[in-house]
């Protein structure tokens, strides 16, 4: 048997558990700290010990959320170089589309990763850092092979690869599925600026 | 009696009042909905009472705090644009250095800036989001004026003007005064980057 290709463009409303759901919301609009197990509790349907039987503590919720918006975009960034192939001018594309995508749909996801990474405590950011740390690599190579092969003509790939990244990641701050532009057209103006940014020559 | 000209590349360890500094630990640290009254008291030196006759409420700080950090960066950029002239060429470059040296020397502001709009109250709100605007609006205007006159080749200035904030605020994520790159040479890099995205032909 073998297993669906993980669709990376869709984007499905709910698809987190109903605590880390809960967690998300609280998160986003107070922030961990200001955020009480009472409230989770009460916000996802549970009592308190009914929560603590699912997580031990608030920081298992948070650590429990990274992980798996994290886990969620390294997935689908996998199967958007896969679906890509070899060429490094076609992953480069791919991966800034998947990242972009993420980050339209998944705004307040990547809101409170960004805004919640100084909460992890020890281990648990080291994770967390490892995961993003991965992504950044999949970018990395991809636009140190087109330099290398004369796709991208920038100077400095890893300033490059990095300056494409808070690009892709910036769509988050003020996007809104109401706006003027399709996500199509979106996805297709950043990546002209994403190309500009590794200076591609083709 | 003329005014010096502002040093807009010039930054100063403390420049807050007393307590916006508390403020700004603790917000950076804890969140505002994660942080008291009693605690920005006791790290300004303050009774609570004390604290109050300065502040009226906690949401007064804040807006104290991101306002103050928001005009700070007005102002730079309104050097920077003076000192530049009227090449579009060199009022982008200035721009970009501007934001990139408040974004590399003032992350903890950044950060508390961009991660606490959310927490702020109705007029509140407008205003700040207003002063972000006019910045915005800045660089919009020398990208559109760049675009006009053939400097600048991208086809879509607005999101290229964009584009190019969030690569500039995207360095307070990441640099470290004790990183192996000189002020000078990110500057450089990111320059580079940035006229990039613009499609730059000079």
């Amino acid at each position: 048997m073998v297993a669906e290709p993980l669709e990376w463009r869709k984007y499905d409303d709910a698809e987190l558990p109903r605590v880390l759901e809960a967690a998300l919301e609280a998160f986003a609009k107070h922030g961990y700290h200001g955020t009480s197990i009472r409230e989770l509790a009460s916000t996802a349907g549970l009592s308190v010990p009914g929560l603590y039987h699912h997580y031990p503590s608030k920081q298992d919720i948070l650590v429990a959320l990274l992980e798996d918006v994290m886990r969620d975009l390294v997935q689908r960034t996998a199967a958007a170089l896969e679906e890509a192939g070899p060429s490094p001018a076609a992953r480069f594309d791919a991966w800034v589309e998947c990242l972009l995508r993420f980050h339209m749909f998944r705004t307040k996801h990547a809101f409170v990763t960004s805004s919640e990474l100084r909460s992890l405590e020890g281990d648990n950011r080291d994770r967390i850092v490892a995961l993003r740390d991965e992504l950044q690599g999949m970018l990395d190579h991809a636009v140190e092979d087109g330099a290398a092969g004369g796709t991208f003509a920038t100077p400095y790939p890893k300033a490059a690869s990095r300056g494409v990244t808070v690009l892709c990641i910036g769509v988050s701050s003020w996007y809104r599925p109401d706006g003027p532009l399709s996500p199509e057209d979106l996805v297709h103006r950043h990546l002209v600026l994403a190309r500009g940014v590794v200076n591609a020559t083709e």
